[in-house]
C-alpha cells in the first residue's frame, strides 16, 4: 500500500531534509515517526530534498507500508511520533502509481526578507535579514529576464547532480509587504541552490548594487563562478508541490501570510 | 540621560521579562546588553513585565545613563550584544521626565491561535493550537460584553498584586485570517494574566462549549475560581505601547501580518 502525505517543518534545527547517519535530519525523523506507527521500517520518498536551514510549509513524500491503518491512526500517530519542528498536515492512501518526487509537474518556493534595520527575533532563522533598502520594482524587472525555458547553468551551485541545468521558471513574482520582500517562484523543478541563487542577484539588484539587466547578463553566461552570491537558507520555503489532479493530493490553504 | 527603546522578543526560550538570578530574562539580556555599550552598570524599566513564554514585537523600555553615545552607536551597539531572540528596533534619547510604564496611555496585545487540525511546525511555541474549530463571530460577540470600564477580577490571576481590578478595554476585535484566528485587545492597562483569561474564555466560546453570554456572567462574578481557563503564553504578544505624543516615541510599522 501507497501512502502519501504533506509535511510542515523548520528547517532551523535539522542538517536538510536527507538522512545523515548521526545528524538530526527531516528524513530521519519522519521515517523513525512513521516507522513507529507502521510497525516495521519504513523508506520514506520527497518531491524535493531541502538544505539545511530550509524550510517546508508544504513539501510532500510517499511511502510504501504493509500496515493497515485508518487515515485518523496515520495522522494522529505519527504527528504525536513526531518532534515539534515537524508535523504532517495530510496524510492518505494514495494510488500505487503516485510518485512524490517524479508524478510532480510543478513546485512552489518563497523566499521571505525582512527588509528594515534591526534583526529579526521573532522570525530569527526564518527569515533573510536585510537591512539595505530593497526596490522590489527593481527586482521584479531583473526577476523578468528569467521567466521562461532556460539554461540556469549560472543559477545552480557547481556541486549540482542534475543531467540538465534547464528549467522552465513559470512565474517569478516580488512583492513587498510592509518590512516584508517576498519572492515567490514557480517552476517544473529546480536546480541545486537554484532558488538561493536567484534570491541572491534579485537582492544585488534590490540594492542598486547591480542594474537589473544583471539578472540576464548572468543568466548568459551559464557559468555558475560568474553569478552572484548565494542568498542565506533561512528565508526559503518550499511552499507547494503540484501533481496530475487524479492523484488527489490536495492543496492545502497556505499556512499563514508569510509562507 | 534618559534613553528609551523599543525592543523585540520571542518568549519561546525565556523565563519571561524580569530579572530572576539563575534564569535567562529577557530583562537580564537586556540589561547586560545595555551595561556592556554604556560601560556602567544599568536598571531598564520596562512598559509591562509579560510572562514566561510571551513574546513582544513592541515592547517599551528605559533607563537613564551617563554613557554618551550617538544614536547609531546605540542601536548597533546593543543589538549586537543582544542574542538573536531580542532585537532593539528603535532607540534614542527622551525627555527625563518619560517613564515607560507609567507615562503609558494604553497597551495594545494580539493572541494569535493557528485553528488547524496539525500542530505548528513552522510557529511552534509562537502562536496557540486548537484543532477544534473556532467560530469568530461567535468569540466576537462574547467579546462585545467585555468592552468597557469593568472590575476584570474574573479574568485576573489570584496572584495578580494590582490594586484595582478596573480596567478600561477600549477595543477586542477576533478576527479570522485562513487558518489563524487573531484576538486583538487594546485598553488603557491589564491585569495578570487577563489576557490569556480572556482568550481561554472566548475559545470556550469559539468551540460551542459555552454561550457568548458567558463572557459576561464570568465577568459579573467578580471572582477568578468560577473564571475559563488560562490559555496558553504560546499565541501571547505585546504589540504595542501608546504615550502622549510630545514624547515623539515612534509607532513602528507592524513586524508582520502575523503579530
Amino acid at each position: 500500500m501507497r501512502i502519501a502525505a504533506i509535511v510542515e517543518y523548520c528547517g532551523a534545527s535539522f542538517y536538510g531534509w536527507q538522512y545523515q547517519e548521526g545528524s538530526r535530519t527531516v528524513q530521519g525523523e519522519v521515517e523513525r515517526a512513521v516507522s513507529f506507527v507502521a510497525n516495521e521500517t519504513v523508506r520514506v520518498i520527497t518531491a524535493g530534498r531541502t538544505d539545511t536551514g530550509v524550510h517546508a510549509s508544504a513539501q510532500v513524500i510517499h511511502f510504501d507500508t504493509r500496515a493497515e491503518r485508518s487515515q485518523y491512526s496515520w495522522f494522529r500517530g505519527v504527528n504525536a511520533q513526531l518532534p515539534d519542528d515537524i508535523k504532517l498536515r495530510w496524510i492518505d492512501v494514495v494510488d500505487d502509481e503516485f510518485h512524490a518526487r517524479f508524478s510532480a509537474t510543478g513546485r512552489w518556493y518563497r523566499y521571505v526578507i525582512l527588509n528594515r534595520q534591526s534583526a529579526p527575533a521573532l522570525l530569527y532563522r526564518r527569515v533573510t535579514h536585510e537591512y539595505r533598502d530593497l526596490d522590489a520594482t527593481l527586482m521584479q524587472h531583473g526577476a523578468s529576464f528569467l521567466l521562461g525555458r532556460h539554461d540556469f547553468s549560472s543559477y545552480r551551485t557547481v556541486h549540482c547532480q542534475a543531467k540538465s541545468p534547464v528549467r522552465e521558471i513559470r512565474k517569478l513574482d516580488v512583492i513587498r509587504q510592509g518590512e516584508f520582500i517576498h519572492i515567490i517562484v514557480y517552476a517544473d523543478a529546480f536546480l541545486h541552490h537554484m532558488v538561493r541563487n536567484i534570491a541572491g542577484v534579485l537582492m544585488a539588484i534590490g540594492t542598486g548594487e547591480q542594474p537589473p539587466e544583471w539578472a540576464r547578463e548572468v543568466l548568459e553566461m551559464r557559468d555558475r563562478t560568474r553569478g552572484g552570491v548565494t542568498a542565506p537558507a533561512d528565508g526559503l520555503y518550499l511552499t507547494r508541490i503540484e501533481y496530475p489532479e487524479h492523484f488527489n493530493i490536495p492543496q492545502l490553504p497556505p499556512g499563514t501570510g508569510l509562507w
